[in-house]
């Protein structure tokens, strides 16, 4: 039997596991909130339901609620980011906005930039689109733009495709935590306009600074139509919500909302979320997330320095993750299985490279476990490690 | 400016309209629930929030909730169809499946075979994948599954790919409101063996039915692991709930999960299903939706028969629409931009064509509008169609 005959895109993913098998495990890997300060939207789950049941339980308008789109363009404005309403397409989360960039702008064989490290979930949906991946590294101040416009040039002389795309999370990166400098914000926006490039900056741990002063996002530095941005409720309110957005320029949203297949994303959550928002409580919820999460990261800095010896790592101003570098050597993929047997889940650098790089990194979400978990994990971590030594 | 770049597959595609401005007009052109047999989902949406928190508001499984899926196999071995729950994925309504189902079997230049006319949604999402459609026509027992085979041994004597995937929906088939009988799906699974194809089965009517006994799923008839069912709580509770899914072999489901761009779909509004239904309520539920639906049909149809002379059209026996027929030389693209101007909306022939087909159908929606609307509406067209004469 010839079939499944799958599509070029699908012949080399294997089946997904439908539900993840880590029970019993301390849960380093995933970035899900921290359980303690998920909000309780009991009220405007009741309201969404009730109130507006005739609103939250049929479709929704194509680009999403316009009350919602409204509320997003002014928590935009906030940031510098001028754009009205009908720049704002609500999505399945930022994940979703990512699938649709992709559907909009790449055909097979057209290339995409992305830092080395990347997110390893915007890798997984890459790979999907068959697409040349070039990987451009990266330093404190991030993204080595320098190395991008080199490898641009390069490519132009050796008569190989530009890339239609840079993917970029530019405030605490995932996995570095890194957030870009703006000096090479505004030279990446330089670099797309020079070279004809779209930038797609993916934004999601923005608000969840702990000290410093945040760094205008790309899409308040463009003056050129050339930045697609996403945000999401996700890291803002809670995962589970699955309510993202795209913002960028009208006809570019517009084709996006053509090409979403669900037609309008689900309005019962919409209206949560607008409920929520208008009542003031979005403000103090993510005062209270950011200070959560930086008790969080400190509990794990502070276990990761002190149960391994030789650890290294940035300890980053905002987001989820601690990117930690072990000595030359360690594989992390072999790592994980040892870590398993110890009780505790990470990612390891494997996932996060789109082509074979640096074995020794992995990324510790401090974000999900309470502080005696992130202590004890990583005290097993420590002990997995000892027990896996360096390949000679 | 050479941007924006948009891939091969969105350069025909307009942009959406983010909102559409149908305010004012009688609304006969959407699949929208009726708005009083919505279902009060208060009391499960405050459970979702605050029971249930900490599975809602956080990433789901990527397959869905275990406990929705479970309930899913059960509710499908009611119609004969035996699946474990590791058959089914939870997607965001059933046009995500059908996306779904493109992306992991269609390669641009593939072809599939759909009825003529179809269902509109799935038109536009095929049409974004650039791939071959091959039309067939059908009667009153749905899909002419003889002339499907005479294209297919045509399109092999001269040398052109086989479709991968037939679409159909066989249950209430939208336009139409015609089911395919059972001989005619034991002979399309049949077809389907013999030249080695996927039947994707659309099923979202299936228990909206008002007489007559329902007609064995084609999932239910498949011994070859042919069929990908489609399902979808949108008419099943309410459209906007997004919550569908699809059930086909593991290892299909599996690869449709690893393509699944946004992860898990919302725990939230699974949540919401699954504590509706352990409640009892969904079967009651059903019953009075199919009942609210006869009665609706009834007073469309009745009302069609009266003011539109020379309008025919089959009575269906279930779902949301009727699909009638008007005069020769009526172009219901011109009657439409008419209609507007009297009030009403509904959708033209050309929207159910993939190929220009005959102009003087149209679709009517009887799920949405009150009865007095209904009528009203229907008054309307009548007299927009008398002041639109046919065309020499």
């Amino acid at each position: 039997m010839a079939y499944p005959a799958y599509a070029q895109r699908a012949r080399d993913i294997s089946p997904a596991p439908l539900v993840a098998d880590l029970d019993g495990l301390i849960w380093f890997g995933s970035g899900d909130a921290y359980p303690e300060i998920l909000p309780d939207l009991g009220d405007v789950a009741l309201r969404a339901a009730r109130e507006f049941r005739t609103e939250t339980l049929q479709y929704a308008p194509r680009g999403g609620l316009p009350e919602l789109r409204e509320w997003i363009a002014g928590y935009l404005a906030a940031d510098g980011i001028r754009l009205t309403p009908d720049s704002i397409l609500i999505v399945n989360g930022a994940k979703h906005g990512i699938e649709l960039a992709c559907k909009l702008f790449l055909d097979p064989g057209d290339a995409i930039a992305v830092g080395r490290p990347t997110y390893q979930s915007a890798l997984g949906i890459f790979r999907s689109w068959q697409i040349e991946l070039i990987e451009v590294g990266g330093d404190d101040d991030g993204l080595d733009v320098a190395e991008l416009e080199t490898r641009l040039l390069e490519r132009a002389r050796t008569g190989r495709r530009a890339p239609k795309l840079i993917y970029e999370m530019p405030e605490f990166h995932n996995p570095t935590g890194v957030t870009l400098s703006e000096a090479r914000r505004r030279a990446l926006l330089d670099i797309a306009e020079r070279h004809d490039l779209l930038i797609l900056e993916d934004d999601p741990y923005r608000r969840i600074r702990f000290e410093g002063q945040p760094v205008p996002p790309l899409s308040s530095l463009d003056g050129g139509g050339r930045v697609v941005s996403l945000g999401t409720f996700s890291k803002l309110l809670a995962p589970g919500i699955r309510v993202g957005w795209v913002a960028a320029a009208p006809d570019i949203v517009g084709r996006m909302a053509a090409l979403k297949a669900d037609g309008g994303s689900c309005p019962f959550t919409q209206r949560m979320i607008i409920e929520y928002c208008r009542a003031g409580r979005f403000e103090p919820h993510i005062a209270a997330a950011a200070k959560a999460y930086a008790s969080q990261r400190d509990v794990m800095a502070q276990a990761v320095a002190r149960e391994i010896p030789g650890a290294r790592f940035r300890l980053p101003s905002g987001g989820y993750y601690l990117w930690v570098r072990l000595p030359d050597g360690i594989d992390t993929d072999q790592l994980l299985t040892s870590a398993h047997t110890h009780g505790v889940d990470f990612l390891p650098a494997s996932r996060f490279y789109a082509t074979p790089g640096p074995r020794n990194y992995l990324r510790l979400a401090y974000s999900y476990a309470p502080p005696t978990e992130l202590m004890d994990g990583v005290r097993r971590l420590g002990k997995a490690l000892r027990q896996s030594p360096p390949r000679p």
